[in-house]
């Protein structure tokens, strides 16, 4: 597995494998892997023939009062788990080199990015539009995997890839939970006991939730409102819940098409997001 | 020569010459070919094998109040022109289709789009950043060229491209005069025989302040105000004439650094634009 921090160097390493007719798969990440991520690079595996992950924690897409600075690294467990994984190679850019310093270029998609985060985070999806675009350009992959985590997020990078014709397929890969059922997410780990506790609150309301839905026992409005009690009660500071169509993340007052509950809680300084989709029967 | 108006179709045809190890040159233009756009495609052969040509008059660069519609269009006489200059092939997409109707995403430069033309046409570069990506992304080049007569788009289509890493070298070619010096551009065409001799008044005024700029025979102040007067005398109605640095776009009181001097002026209600560049010696 190589490991490479120069952009004109992981293009070479693409270019040289695509004149050999092999598709680039590519799993942006910003490190500190869990399973959650292995699973997309799994995901790669079986879609391509070379699979490329970046770790790279991007600057631009925290604001000045978020965690950039403590957000978790361990750049040698992470070399280690793609290696076991089969990756090809990382491409690891230096965070200081990797935008000019008089950088002025965003890629801004204008209206999947304005609701749910980036109504609490307004620069957050800029910053992941410019950086993806950047990766892109780096990589040169023919398809790139994407967690349905952050739901917004797939949304918004399909946007732009359409809107700007990228060549590149976007593919998703599905939430990857602990046993207890919260979302793997590499900021669980600032979590205390209590809170890690208190935070499955979430999971458990959600898919009591969808539950409920599906079955027809309560509206939209009650769905809210029950999520809302059930986190707020274990001591969750709410960001938002919405209920959003799936394709459009417009907020819904019925469940006429498939759905999205979607979810950004406090718990401490903590910060965690989920969703569950819910299909219409 | 092919004509192409598909982007996975003209994607497909540049992809294999790729593949056989062509470099792929392309002069996106709006068509409406003049010698200058020719001489364009001329570099284009020389620095690689195969040209592609993109016809696109880009509704998204043009203000509500601008020419769009009028703007002029003569498919035939260009694909000919093509034809005879050697083209491989035009990239010729239907404006409908190009962009989604619910398209939300902006390639967008904060910089060295604010002054110049971006400050009489504020969302002008953030229509060809998008475009020019859009086309980068259809085409897949290895060398983009464009003209200098656009002197900032040049600057801000750089900046985008090393900001975004985009695997394209952007070269360029000198302005393109008439026989009387007069800039070429599909533009021209809109000018009445009265308002093309008094459009002189721009070129002939440039060459001379370059003249006495790098005699030393005038300071800045006094080069920008004979400009004006000359153009102004002219009938020319002056939308900006400014002296910039070549490098950043920012105005300078003094000829210290290789100097750009920038003009748009409405002839009638033709808008016109002309710069030259002076180095410092």
């Amino acid at each position: 597995m190589k490991i490479i921090k120069q952009i004109d160097k992981i293009r070479a390493f693409s270019v040289e494998k695509k004149m050999q007719g092999k598709i680039i798969g590519f799993v942006p990440t910003m490190g500190f892997l869990h399973e959650g991520h292995l699973s997309l690079i799994d995901k790669a595996k079986k879609e391509s023939d070379i699979v490329i992950v970046s770790i790279f924690v991007n600057p631009t897409q925290f604001a000045p009062n978020e965690d950039l600075e403590k957000y978790p690294r361990d750049f040698e467990s992470d070399r280690k788990a793609c290696e076991l994984r089969g990756v090809d190679a990382i491409f690891y850019p230096d965070a200081k080199e990797y935008y000019y310093p008089d950088a002025s270029t965003w890629v801004i998609e204008n209206e999947l990015s304005k609701g749910l985060c980036g109504a609490s985070r307004p620069e957050h999806f800029r910053g992941v539009g410019t950086v993806v675009i950047k990766l892109f350009n780096s990589v040169l992959p023919d398809i790139a995997i994407f967690g349905e985590k952050d739901y917004q997020q797939v949304a918004v990078i399909k946007r732009i890839v359409r809107d700007l014709n990228f060549p590149v397929k976007i593919l998703t890969g599905p939430i990857i939970r602990e046993s207890d059922g919260l979302a793997m997410s590499s900021r669980n780990k600032y979590l205390s006991k209590t809170e890690r506790e208190n935070a499955l609150s979430i999971n458990k309301s959600l898919f009591a939730i969808k539950k409920a839905l599906i079955e027809k026992k309560i509206t939209i409005k009650d769905a809210l409102k029950i999520i809302e009690d059930n986190i707020t009660d274990s001591g969750g500071c709410i960001d938002y819940i919405k209920i959003v169509d799936a394709e459009t993340l417009i907020e819904q007052n019925t469940f006429k098409n498939t759905i999205v509950i979607a979810v950004a809680v406090f718990f401490g300084k903590t910060r965690l997001i989920d969703n569950i989709i819910i299909e219409r029967i």
